[in-house]
């Protein structure tokens, strides 16, 4: 038994409410180390006959990595308080005991040698509005999405989609191009819309705020935004805004009078100057987004820009309904301040969604007190990386997978912003090689996978650009230069999620088969009310699968609609780059 | 290499802010199984010819335990934002990179696929008040301490020690009786008084308070209690009271209200019903601490109950100047409540100490935003174990204590509320089996620890008890029963941790050797100021101790006041149970 591979805080992923009166446990071994692990538990102050009465629970394992397993399991304490530890028995079947104080080879009568949760506190639960754990996002970048109001081009404006995208050029995209185009986003199936900044600023991107409580006129005005709510509303789509409060932009009034009035400028404390006067280059004496000198940081331990930030937060959700805030760079922001946002935030709208911009291990932020989700890069970099990109095996891939679902609570996987490229990064397309087989087999594994899914405007149709400028090009609208195809299979799993019990986020995600010789993948979606097996070709050739697991029943395969029955010999032959999604009877 | 063993992940004592401008990181690798490990580091933006400008600083083994070495260093980000990764270098002399996306053979080129400490924040830096470090506290159960005025002497008074304490009888201790007092515990070297329960309420521990806004009058009045805090702080004192905000007393009015109207009660919601009418057996279908009918467990989630706790932490302050709370049953309260609390307390007196009475691992209360500190039940559990009831090793203390310091943050242990016993156990003299030799090592290890030392009343003189209720005795006035020698040696002790570089709190806790046949243990306390050698022989016989590592140095022995210098040949002999302290030049 390796026991230094053992690892479990009760906290974290490891320990955590899940709802009202569901505890999750879960404990980390060497992989294949442990023939079983056990939950020993019970009530701190319950006993029978003036000793411990505690439970035995058999728990689950749950993943599996190169190096580690994951066992987990639930309890719902009656009393709300659980005392626990852990009987490892390993594949020679020797026993220890696992608890606080460490490794035992007989249970403990010392209770406070155990692990704690003191208690189930429903204020304290990870709690994300539930919403949208339904819901498939769309991210627009509002200047490049489509033209409705030619009266609102900036200067200089280009016709539509007349030249590739460069940091400065315009095209006019606005609310009213949104408005115009709600028939196709609902058409493919759209129940979000997560819309880049729409707030006064200088540049395309608009990441570099003027005023936080104006509209940039080039995109319209509050009535057209208010019509663009409502008209999502409308068709049961939600709509969240970018919120850029790590720093400011160049030309945001307060920065302006700090330039102009040095260290007598009453805005003196809204920024971080090391000294005066202010110096731009060869890198800014203040501090700034990266080294950025156009994107002062802003103060937001200080009083006054906390509050001018928390009413801005407030502002737009109270006055126009917007159902909810992504952050930007949101984890250079100080806890603190996102404490009292989301104190406000959901003061208005407990329904709200607060979605952090993250990279990053985030698991400070997800606590519950802070925000729902955050977007999930490290869900993109895998599938990127091994469908689209093809630099990782499929163990990489698997073992990367399995730790980004181990490295939260379930309840936080659940509300998962999972996208797979975004303005910041190139488009799958382009990362795909322009190959659509792997575009199919990305958007087959982001559509049935945990947690909340997001699509990049214009992928959909196969629009393609490297990094930014180029992945910022104008949305095509000629169908004749759109990928039909592609289309009608994205509308198609958006349907398939909705519709298919376990297709969906409810249901649990699991690796049943890895094979690196022939670059396949199975993994099962499973609740109550479905079960579904994906069987994924990731490589250039035929493959026959070994689907033995399916011995002696009855399976419905979903795409090609036929019903098989799987005899004792049970494999398949995979297309180059195919899948097929059974549906077991 | 054992990757397995390998922990780090940003967030809790692996990576935190030490103070306004420093990072500490720490990882975990096997015992002995690095030769080298180094943080590769810099800041995310920084670039030298377009290459990441990054950092080598060499970690130093800061602890070892039977199953793992702990690494530690110190940066100080230019820009506040660290992305970083580990070089470990094994035994063997094989190389491995290790990095938030895993283990890698060179370092990684994609920037992303590093640890990120993405800003150094001061307002979510943990700050405990300054005053803390330097503090020796003094465990008051004001019940017991002394009888300064007969006149409230509640009903049944006994006289002062006349019989062994039980759950029920009276000795009347009050306010004049630790004011009387004071000379006694400055003498003694005390700066912090923890002053258990003193509100209204039925028992003589004051744990079920019936009225958190009023003295019990058995104590004295607000003039009187005033007095006393006046009294201490002119000796440069400090006193905190303990808040019991998890449950209230059976007489606490609105539980009375819920009896008396039941459902119809407008407490109902101050409380957590399970149904009508209100049951107490054969347990309570109500809430309550452990199922003690008589202790309601208060709905702090609840507006109202909150409001009138928040308004009770404020008062207490405000009106009487108290210097902090310790909080009774602190982590079975929700985690909002003492956020709010610690908002409302530190608004009143920035320099408040919020002291949690948690016996297990506290880490999610020590984030910065709850507590200040936790009493320390993991250390009194190692120290009372190892040097008073004999009943681990040498290797199971050792590892213990070292686990303890690296479970939290350097912040954090440097205000950890070190106890070896309370009002809730069996005093040390007791559990040491009435050894003084036992006592004194305990004392000696307790008083040169990092974080800040609590005397139980009456321990320093030899008061002997067993579990609760024969540990809250009458102090022991009569200087003819007391001990002088061993309040003459805690006095000593105190006197060096506050005179002597080093012995305190601002210093480095290195175990440098262990032995177990002769169950010796030499540890280490140093800082730029002093540097200490401590030599405890916690075994019955004579033991020869190597001290080669003194070799060629000169050294004064502190408790016999003689300067050693060091040859080659540096070994020496202990009496049973005697220690040695060398201040190393």
């Amino acid at each position: 038994m390796l026991k230094e591979a053992i690892y479990h805080r009760p906290s974290n992923q490891y320990a955590y409410s899940y709802d009202q009166e569901t505890l999750h446990l879960m404990i980390q071994t060497k992989q294949g180390d442990m023939d079983q692990v056990e939950l020993i538990y019970g009530d701190p102050n319950e006993t029978v006959d003036k000793r411990w009465n505690y439970h035995i629970l058999a728990m689950e394992k749950s993943g599996r990595t190169t190096m580690f397993d994951y066992w987990k399991c639930t309890v719902k304490p009656k009393y709300r308080r659980l005392r626990y530890g852990f009987r490892l028995t390993d594949q020679d079947g020797q026993v220890t005991f696992y608890v606080e104080r460490g490794f035992y080879s007989a249970l403990p009568t010392d209770l406070n040698a155990y692990f704690s949760f003191p208690y189930l506190h429903t204020i304290d639960t990870f709690t994300a509005p539930r919403w949208v754990k339904d819901t498939v996002w769309y991210q627009i970048f509002p200047e490049r999405f489509a033209n409705g109001d030619a009266n609102l081009n900036p200067l200089n404006t280009l016709a539509w989609g007349s030249a590739p995208p460069t940091p400065e050029n315009m095209f006019g995209g606005d609310f009213q191009g949104i408005i115009n185009q709600l028939d196709y986003l609902e058409t493919l199936g759209i129940t979000g819309i997560y819309l880049c900044p729409i707030f006064k600023a200088h540049s395309n991107h608009k990441y570099d705020t003027i005023d936080y409580m104006k509209i940039d006129p080039q995109f319209g005005d509050e009535q057209t935004f208010r019509k663009l709510i409502e008209a999502c509303h409308n068709r049961g789509m939600r709509v969240i805004l970018d919120a850029v409060f790590n720093h400011c932009g160049y030309y945001f009034e307060p920065f302006q009078d700090l330039l102009t009035n040095g260290e007598e400028s009453k805005y003196k404390e809204w920024f971080y100057v090391g000294e005066f006067p202010i110096r731009f280059t060869p890198i800014p004496n203040y501090a700034t987004f990266g080294f950025v000198s156009t994107m002062p940081k802003l103060n937001t331990g200080n009083i006054e820009v906390k509050s001018y930030l928390l009413k801005v937060a407030r502002y737009w959700v109270e006055a126009f309904d917007i159902d909810g805030w992504r952050l930007d760079v949101a984890n250079e922001v100080d806890h603190a301040f996102w404490r009292e946002f989301r104190l406000v935030v959901k003061s208005i709208k407990p329904e709200a969604y607060i979605l952090g911009e993250i990279w990053h291990d985030s698991m400070p932020w997800l606590q519950g007190e802070q925000f729902d989700a955050v977007m999930n890069y490290p869900f993109a970099y895998a599938s990127i990386n091994f469908f689209a990109k093809r630099t990782i095996n499929v163990f990489e891939f698997t073992d990367y997978i399995t730790q980004v679902l181990h490295m939260y609570p379930d309840n936080v996987n659940e509300y998962a912003f999972n996208i797979l490229d975004s303005h910041d990064t190139a488009r799958i397309m382009t990362l795909a090689d322009n190959k659509i087989d792997r575009i199919r087999l990305l958007y087959l594994f982001q559509l049935s996978f945990v947690g909340t899914p997001c699509l990049y405007y214009g992928d959909e149709i196969g629009m393609r650009g490297g990094n930014d400028p180029e992945c910022r090009a104008c949305m095509e609208w000629d169908q004749a230069k759109q990928n039909g195809d592609l289309f009608a299979f994205v509308k198609q799993l958006i349907q398939m999620r909705k519709e298919i019990p376990a297709f969906g986020n409810d249901a649990r995600f699991k690796f049943l088969q890895i094979d690196q010789l022939l670059n396949t993948v199975v993994y099962e979606k499973k609740n109550e009310k479905g079960h579904l097996i994906f069987v994924l070709n990731n490589s250039e050739e035929f493959q026959t699968i070994d689907l033995s697991l399916l011995a002696g029943k009855q399976a419905t395969e979903l795409f090609g609609r036929e019903t098989s029955v799987f005899s004792s010999k049970t494999e398949i032959t995979l297309n180059p780059l195919d899948f097929k999604c059974f549906q077991v009877k």
